[in-house]
């Protein structure tokens, strides 16, 4: 037994097999893997990374593992490993680089069953002789032990909220883990929250909606990643960076390689490394706009070549960011309820009204450097035929007083 | 400049004014009254007092009203002598006594204009020149000022859920109030949040709410408080203890006065020592039964005889506890938002489901000693016309696992 | 499996055993016991109880005694119940009334045979097939496995270490218990701890050393404390309080026992409930003395005598406070290193220096109102031969800005 | 006014001075540097940089210059200044890099007036009329108000103590330094902690007493930055890197110029990637060899040539560390007691021992790769004579139980 110390969960013990996994590179290369992308930008102190999360994960699963009966303990140490091995699929600044995997090598980031075939890992399965087919459906959450780690109310998202949270300094996150795990069991095969996980389980879901707009969808975060993304994409087009390479790489060799070049991939790294962003041209939430516009979410280089032609400027000094409609997955988390299940928002009104207010967290935002930005905010008005009366209340939330002149 | 200690809010500084108040009998009284009334028999960490409280209100009311420019230093200190003072019409254990201050003395615990005239108090204010009845107004919300601490999103509620939720030890009631108050402002004579606050506000609301099925109503907590005030008005009846002395009394003499009592209101304060509670016979969600129970809430001696007589037990033995609609008034503050004043149910979508999903925590309940349960149990359900699909789920939250077989 | 909400040890686990236990009227009135005295009167957070210390010393004791292989349930059962009932003993306000049962019962609080073997708790040992005997001996810290609960580093020190630092907000108390619970074990039939603990163990020391001053010794604790039981002994003298009533007693009912009386008691607790308390006309340090003076605390009421008369005033109106040299037992506890055991300070140049910085926190106190302060001051001065030069830091430390203008 | 959200302080306001001073490149470079070194192999949470330490010490100074009198509004702003940019002379790592800056350029990380003079930074402070050699000479502590900022107890140790604990977890470095910062003043030209401060400054001391062996000098730090330094040594050595271009390099930086070298940094940073370290093949304590061992400082590799060579393997093999005896300059701050300065170790036993008890803290190390382990340890014991009786026990503290079997 080894013992870690973890801000968020205290004292973690490792017993043998964790310790074993946890010292392998791939592992290790997590340490050079911030949890949050770029929104250190925003919170000084948003540095965590994906091995603590990792570390954590495997804690609470082991935890809440511990109190199902009726399992193996082989079976336990497959979900175990599946917990703390769940993240190495990820690239570079974690979610900002999911999308450019996804797009050149068609791989989800929880798609690992080819890195656990290699090295040291797929050694450490053998010789404990536990199954790499098992432990890669866990971590896909195709499995019944696997809604542990993967499902709508899982050991992942607890871990990422409070760690967020408490790494942001952002004090509303603040999640009673304890007490859902200690509610929480396997009934006819599903993982449900008991009756008594009730209000726990509604502030796990309080806290990502209120994260949402300070923390996740931040728009100096929005902006600065979208800008590493199109960084990045200006050198998989030229071949200047294989995009299959992505999952091998830390944070480090992604900024100096962007450094190296002299191009436009140069330039967005640069403006990111002194925070000299794009500003928003345009920043309107859902009801200022007609639903049609997410339809351009597959046509975003061309609507940006367009604006940018009436504007008279460089197409790549437009950016434009319509996200997906946000969703709380969690809502469809199991709960039983006098003996029987059924979904957390048919159980709560507050859960279900929680999607519907969610989606005043949707902004579509057009992006340019600060000297195009009247002028691009005119152009983008019309182009998106955003409404008159526009409520902009969530525009400025914030925004005003965090550091950079954003 | 003197400093105490808070737990909640770290360094709290006092000036002359505020020691000189502080250490009048009638505040020093508060140090012996519970702020949460029998929540403690729930939660062993709640035995915070109304003294500690009154230092936090004092100190945010302080902190507030500095940001605030043209107001004259006389001003505010007639503000904060409010927010010190504003408890001192408490009687032993908060709430629990309100009700019966209010039913015999026709005072609410704001109205302290007569206890501000007297002693200590009355000549403070005289020696710093400062006027009692704009105190008293402030106290009472009915100034512009006041609105700082007696309002629909005032101090006195930011102190208190810090606070009850630092002792209770229930995590999710953190409320981001420093932000707030840096985002609260007068306009247009109103104390409104600026845009940048909303997500501070929503997440205020929030933990409102989730304390109150945890906290607030806690059915434990209802029926301990239901059967003290049960006791008191027992003692009241046969002119064994005056009401109007309430206000002057502390937590220690009310227990010391029903102990000597050697009828109902002994053996109720002997079950309350030794936690031998009554138990729901019936508790059940607004759901369950016809909007029209709430008219029993002027006559529930009678319905308690009535379902005594069918039980064949002494009406004393039955306990019915109908609570008020709980209401958020917090969602009426105002915001401003782009120049405009509205309320925060107006500004968020979140903050207006909130009422709704807020019915969940109203519960009627129906109170007896164990060995009456079940006989109890079936009339009560049949006298209230109970449905028959009832989702109990809330029923059971929490309950099982908080001491005392209740 | 219950489970209570603990603000320090956040989710704490009770099987059916500790329910029973915690649920018997003895239990229940250490909810009315405060754990500090009057420390409240200094720091307005803690008001923290003896039931809520006895619940954590039992939570630490289950993980503790969880570590340690061969031992049978029915052992760690008898010292689990041990833990939970190691403080029934106590009288009102804990150590306050402890000297005063002593001097007239003979017993100190840990002795508390002759209270296992009544009423519910005596049932629910013999149900259980728990021997009293032993029982009583693990609180006594007479057998071996009873060091958990008492001995040199025990549990129920660290639980009210971290308790007492948590309610009064003195941040610095903060104690690394998970990991000093994680390195202590069972050697040679003594609990000591391993090499790892050492820094825990070291911080425990120092946490204690350092809330001595600002908590434990503060002037206006032990002022307020000498008037109480100066209060208590009155009425015991005229026969109006039964000494051996006090282990029966909780706060309320001592308070009120004083409040009836008409003399020096109720003089004493109305100036308690209302702080007007007597103030320093002597305060000095172990160097500012000669050693000698120690031999004055057998005849204090004496020496009162002497000084009040010079000083032409009643001799009820002079306390004199000389504590005995303050000891940390903790040095002394085990530590195991290289297969060998030694004591703390033994291995730790810390730890050895401590005891004789310790020194420093003992004060020889004169008290007497305010009225009295200057004539009495100079007169103790000569009585005790108090050197000139005496640095007086300590003496002012945190003093000045504390409540009450003591 | 802008308004950052720090993990450690909460809310931290800025004035655009600070803001303008923020958004230079100079400063977001040190977003990008770890504040403490490689102590993240150890404490994985350990993640934070100088940035945020930069707008802590700021933010500690501009509240401690807000209590002096009789300062001008321009003195407080270069003091300030001086806050924010104290730590723009640090390389990669922090510390780690800083004896190789110091060895090339002669340059200490506080000598900062060619950086002021150039760029944003001299556009600012020219803007400003704010006069760049006085606040560079703040920043060497060379001036009177300086001493805010570098002195025996200053802001920049006080955040950092706090932040360090923070994010390693590490609960005992808990330091009360908002009491302290109130309690500190400027006193015939110097800066000293009142008499109501001692307890606060104890207890800074004993939390950084505490902090050194578990985390300052935890031995895997240790191991694993001597091998970094010795890397690039390496290259500077064979001209690959050149050293005065350190300061204006960030962590990634430092790894990628590593990481491209196919020699021995190459393998250094490929072992510190794959937390592959060198191992102990010796640690002894201060107690254990003749003091005459500090006189090998100065001719270490010339040892480490000695050794390797008796060994048969190669220099590159052997790794020594030989720390200078640590010493606590705190201790010598300086307090006021009734009206005199003195320092610290003269007013407080405690302190006055810390010293000589902060010897257990030095370890001299040798360090080899695991397969070469045994047979060094034994030529390494005889060349530094290590003494028989050697208590090890602060060998073993917490090594055994974190992460990577080193």
């Amino acid at each position: 037994m080894k013992v870690m110390r973890d801000p968020v969960h205290g004292h973690v013990e490792l017993d043998e097999l964790a310790v074993s996994l946890m010292d392998t590179p791939r592992m290790q290369r997590l340490r050079r893997i911030r949890q949050l992308g770029l929104s250190n930008l925003v919170y000084p102190g948003a540095n965590h990374t994906r091995f603590e999360h990792s570390l954590g994960a495997h804690h609470l699963a082991t935890t809440l593992a511990g109190e199902i009966d009726s399992v193996q303990q082989s079976e336990i140490d497959e979900l175990r490993v599946a917990a703390m091995l769940h993240d190495i699929g990820h690239g570079p600044l974690s979610h900002v680089t999911e999308g450019i995997i996804k797009k050149y090598t068609r791989r989800e980031h929880e798609d690992v069953k080819h890195l656990l075939r290699k090295g040291d890992i797929a050694e450490i399965c053998s010789e404990t002789g536990l199954n790499i087919s098992r432990i890669a459906n866990h971590i896909l959450g195709k499995t019944s032990l696997g809604q542990i780690i993967n499902s709508e109310i899982d050991v992942d998202r607890m871990d990422y909220l409070i760690r967020d949270a408490h790494y942001t300094g952002v004090a509303y996150g603040l999640v009673d883990h304890s007490r859902l795990i200690h509610k929480m069991q396997f009934y006819e095969d599903k993982l449900v929250v008991t009756e008594g996980g009730l209000n726990a389980a509604e502030s796990l879901l309080v806290s990502r909606f209120l994260m949402h707009p300070s923390v996740y969808f931040h728009h100096v975060t929005r902006i600065s990643e979208t800008m590493l993304i199109r960084g990045i994409e200006y050198l998989v087009e030229r071949e200047k960076l294989d995009p299959s390479s992505l999952q091998d790489m830390d944070d480090y060799r992604l900024f100096e390689t962007m450094r190296q070049d002299d191009g436009y991939a140069g330039e967005m790294i640069n403006r990111i490394d002194e925070r000299k962003l794009y500003k928003r041209a345009l920043y309107v939430g859902f009801d200022d706009v007609d639903e049609k516009v997410l339809g351009y979410r597959k046509s975003i280089q061309r609507v940006e070549k367009e604006i940018a032609e009436e504007a008279g400027i460089d197409e790549k000094k437009i950016l434009i960011d319509i996200p997906k409609l946000p969703r709380i997955e969690e809502m469809k988390a199991l709960i039983k309820v006098n003996g029987k299940k059924m979904t957390l928002d048919k159980a709560s009104h507050l859960v279900a009204t929680l999607e519907k207010a969610h989606r005043d967290n949707w902004k579509l935002g057009v992006y340019t450097p600060r000297e195009h930005r009247e002028k691009v905010k005119k152009i983008a008005n019309d182009f998106f035929e955003v409404k008159k009366h526009t409520l902009q209340y969530k525009l400025t939330d914030i925004e005003e007083d965090i550091s950079g002149s954003n």
